[in-house]
């Protein structure tokens, strides 16, 4: 390392611009081996390597270089006996220089052998090399271990991608996407591209607008998903597609959300419900098989939403621990504890051993329920003749016993209660559960824990539109015990729909699909749709379906979650090659920017006043 | 066929309406087999078969359906003897009906054998079915032999894609993509993706413009290639890329262009020119063997961009057929004959045989040439001991003999000329050649001609920006030789740039990159870019190229052209599921559409008074 290494990355360059003077074009050389290629079996091999400085050490007047590229390092020697004027020349080389080096391959000396390297029992002694180019010094540095902040990484998103890590997290995701590619098309299913200019329709998020040009005052929509047009190619007999595919959501960036993200398309003709789950169980099977070697167990495990949430308290439960939710309600109802008395449901969650809980862990997760809209955390701890509890005391002996023999209560457990109406009290304790599930150390890194959630509501009740939605989307067909009373009584009606769930995140959701005319029409009825209204937004459609549209259905992967899973990552940035930040931008090309008058005016759009800031 | 086959589309449906109550669910029934799936040696084979009515006949008091997937066709027989329930019902069906069949395979009748089918030597008899949906009259025949009019079967797109030859092409175009990414995959590329919301660059082709909502007044453009990503990748140390990817150019729609189309988009690192094209040419040799079983003869012919334009006055000639152009200048300089005598550049195009051509078809071409902007087309033809030809009077016996040599003309010929500035000269006549491969039948349909065209001028001169521009695009380096002249002489800089040329279409495109920060800095200067500018415009790029990056270069292939070459179709259109009109548009959805007042306030807009009509 010397000074120039440490010099911030903005600064003059002096020392770069004369070491540029000795940059040589590539001719005719060629790569005999990438850096992670060569073996003690090689030595006395003349290779051609090409790379970047990953580290150099000047040692008995001798320079080493550690070579790097995606696939691994290399280490170089510069020695003055072998060619003392690549030698001399060499004493430019700094981190991140690119250069092409050929030379002889040779065993490590004695007691220089790294077993950590894959090409840890040889270096190359230089012969001859080229300075392919210059840096400058990085503004952190290329290795795994560093961590700099997001929006300096996102900045030179081209130096982050170096990292190993991060750049691994790329060739994962491309031989997944392969993955998925050969399964199906092994299974029949055709690749078909779908517009990315298409219409903006009401239903579902708010879409990206592409203002024409052509039409002016007219707008594409970027797609939230090609759900229709995945439609209409069943419609229009193509049998079995599928697509990865770019889809769009204009949405406050919120969690772990991009404005583009990338969805496994899948739709089928002539299909039930199981056609499509033994398709998707196989198919990820072979994904998880051919990019991490390992066995996925078929058939995978599914569960009603209904006994989702009564056990888990959410509809995409992490089955890689137990603590079950336990309905009490029945238990309490009538109770001394207020709490307890009238609540439309009160469930428990005991922590088997959780006794050794400090108080500021209990306040700890009291704070974290909140956030789900719960007021406080009611909780007992279960010890030889007492419970300890703030509520305890309120209840009667009858409660307790009932209590004790639902949850199957034993010393040294913490149970927590929440109680309330029931969607709240299933996504705190949920939510709880799986805050649980971390903090106890309960979860396996290494698992992977699949299931269906299947026989979920057709609708869900909106409280801003004040009106039942399509909880999926309005295509989902219903089930046939529920068709005739769907339009009277949404509230209970029930999807042929199912979710793929991994871990606790939802990867995957699908329907069977309304495939005529009579059965689009009644959902959007339910919908509160009146006929022109179905006819001018979904026209297009009714007509298809009224023209031969055969049964179908199919499911729609979330791309970006799964690889994120597979590469073990904690955002779905790492495993995108250029994401947006929270804000929506990219800290590199600066996008999005102002654009120029002339461009507005061709588009006949004006700017609002408040957009001129 | 009866009455409501024929009554149109819009119409009332009351039959179907009728024939909708008969619409039973799939149930548990699953497909046995597609409807090509059935020989004779399945004869007494329980089958289940789904599908589309394609015809119906009714004869002998059985009722023949031929059943249709998109893989083919199934004679299906409904018997009062067999199944009396079953053909009872069966005289409900019309063209398009979608059904489900249980039956028994029998070899046809001796004498009923359709040799012309895959399935034609059997028939199945029902002895059960289901109706899975009823349809209304299709507005064309689903049939290939039928040409409705371009925009009915873009309105029923779903229809026109069952048409077999249609349907054929998107298998081709999937086949095709699998192709390309299982050689790419196999030759040690990623696929990576890049961003579609992107930031709008000054040179090029018109953005399509994304307003963006969190960042008010502000602008995402959607790419009209990847080139910067792809390059930031190798940067990334990524080493070799790849992606099948959407690309989007907003211009004024002629001749055979969609406002989206995909690129299949390549970069490698460490690379030549010779490196890049030994790929490109073992993808194309895959592809076209993996979809057509065709052998592309390897390496690919080459020739550079001034043999190509003196030869065939384009830079994709269409190598199927022969008809070279000949300079002449030299032989007519000075000439009587004033259009000659002090053209920039006269030609002469032979066309063997060709004397026959009569007055009129002369006269056609001559007003075909007009359209590329030439005033006329002079000839010649040879006759036994004379030259008919409107203007040979003028010309000396020299010039004659000059002619006679330099064109090799022989009794029986044609011969063309044209004269004026180099770009007219050579255009007019390339399309002529064109013109006439097709017109006398020099062309052999199923012939593959495929060429590169190297050693492209860097720089073109804009007439209307009145400046030089790159001809490829700013990224693409200089040949060593003109590095140090390409400032001051544009004209005559040679790029290291390179098409891919096939039938006369440039399929494909790429150069090596400029990869030092100098280097691009110097284009930038050539085209006339401040530094300020370059620093607005690219300064990331010109940041990342500061920052180690490796020499590299790439190519990116037009895939819809290919796929239309492929399927031997005449529009890319063809090859596209849901393509655009040439307004941009699109006739099923009827997108781009007016949006909500308040999508246009989200996004800080207003539309000018001119775009509200």
């Amino acid at each position: 390392m010397d000074e120039q290494q440490l010099s911030p990355s903005s600064g003059p360059a002096s020392i770069q611009e004369q070491h540029r003077q000795h940059i040589q074009p590539l001719g005719d050389w060629v790569r005999s081996h990438k850096n992670n290629g060569l073996r003690k079996a090689d030595a006395g091999t003349t290779v051609t390597l090409m790379g970047w400085v990953q580290f150099r050490r000047d040692h008995g007047g001798l320079i080493f270089i550690d070579l790097r590229d995606r696939f691994g390092l290399t280490q170089v020697v510069f020695e003055p006996d072998t060619a003392p004027e690549a030698h001399e020349r060499a004493h430019i080389l700094r981190t991140e220089y690119v250069l092409a080096i050929r030379g002889t391959v040779r065993p490590r000396p004695e007691g220089m052998v790294n077993p950590n390297l894959e090409t840890g029992e040889i270096e190359v002694v230089v012969s001859d090399w080229k300075l392919l180019n210059t840096s400058r010094t990085p503004p952190f540095l290329i290795e795994d271990r560093v961590e700099a902040a997001d929006s300096l990484r996102l900045q030179h998103r081209y130096l982050d991608l170096r990292r190993p890590s991060v750049g691994r997290n790329l060739v994962l995701r491309s031989a997944a996407a392969k993955a998925v590619r050969d399964y199906l098309s092994d299974d029949g299913f055709l690749e078909v591209e779908t517009p990315v200019l298409t219409k903006s329709t009401p239903e579902g998020a708010r879409d990206f607008l592409v203002p024409s040009r052509l039409n002016q005052g007219q707008f594409f929509a970027l797609p939230q998903s090609p759900q229709l047009f995945k439609q209409l190619l069943m419609m229009s007999g193509m049998d079995r597609y599928f697509q990865i595919v770019k889809c769009f959501r204009d949405e406050d960036l919120r969690a772990d959300r991009q404005p583009e993200f990338t969805q496994i398309d899948i739709e089928m003709s002539f299909t039930t419900e199981e056609m499509v789950m033994a398709m998707a169980e196989g198919l990820m099977a072979s994904v998880f098989k051919k990019t991490l070697g390992i066995d996925i167990p078929l058939p995978m495990p599914r569960m009603t939403y209904d006994e989702a949430m009564d056990k888990y308290g959410l509809d995409k439960p992490d089955l890689r621990f137990d603590l079950p939710l336990t309905d009490v309600t029945h238990v309490v109802r009538g109770s001394q504890f207020k709490v307890f008395a009238q609540a439309a449901l009160v469930k428990g969650l005991r922590v088997p051993g959780g006794e050794s809980m400090t108080r500021k862990e209990i306040d700890d997760l009291t704070e974290f329920v909140k956030i789900y809209g719960a007021k406080g955390l009611a909780w007992i701890k279960v010890r030889e003749n007492e419970w300890q509890s703030p509520f305890a005391k309120f209840l009667s002996d009858e409660e307790r016993a009932g209590l004790q023999a639902a949850l199957n209560m034993q010393v040294g457990d913490l149970v927590f209660f929440q109680a309330g109406d029931a969607d709240m009290v299933n996504t705190a304790l949920g939510q709880l559960r799986n805050r649980l599930g971390e903090m106890l150390g309960l979860i396996d890194p290494d698992a992977f824990a699949f299931t269906w959630v299947t026989d979920f509501p057709l609708f869900e009740f909106d409280p801003e539109e004040k009106r039942w939605v399509a909880r999926h989307h309005p295509f989902t067909s219903v089930q046939d015990a529920f068709a005739s009373t769907m339009a009277a009584d949404p509230g209970t009606a029930k999807a042929r729909a199912y979710d793929m769930v991994l871990n606790g995140y939802e990867i995957g959701g699908g329907s069977i699909r309304n495939h005529t005319r009579p059965m689009q029409e009644a959902m959007f009825t339910a919908l509160g749709f009146s006929q022109e209204q179905a006819e001018e937004e979904f026209g297009f459609l009714l007509e298809a379906l009224d023209h031969g549209a055969p049964p179908h259905g199919g499911i729609a992967f979330g791309f970006d979650r799964i690889v994120m899973l597979l590469c073990k990552a904690t955002s779905i940035r790492d495993v995108i090659a250029f994401p947006k930040t929270q804000k929506g931008s990219c800290p590199m090309t600066e996008a999005p920017s102002a654009v120029s008058a002339r461009q507005l005016r061709d588009l006949g759009l004006k700017l609002r006043e408040s957009a001129k800031a």
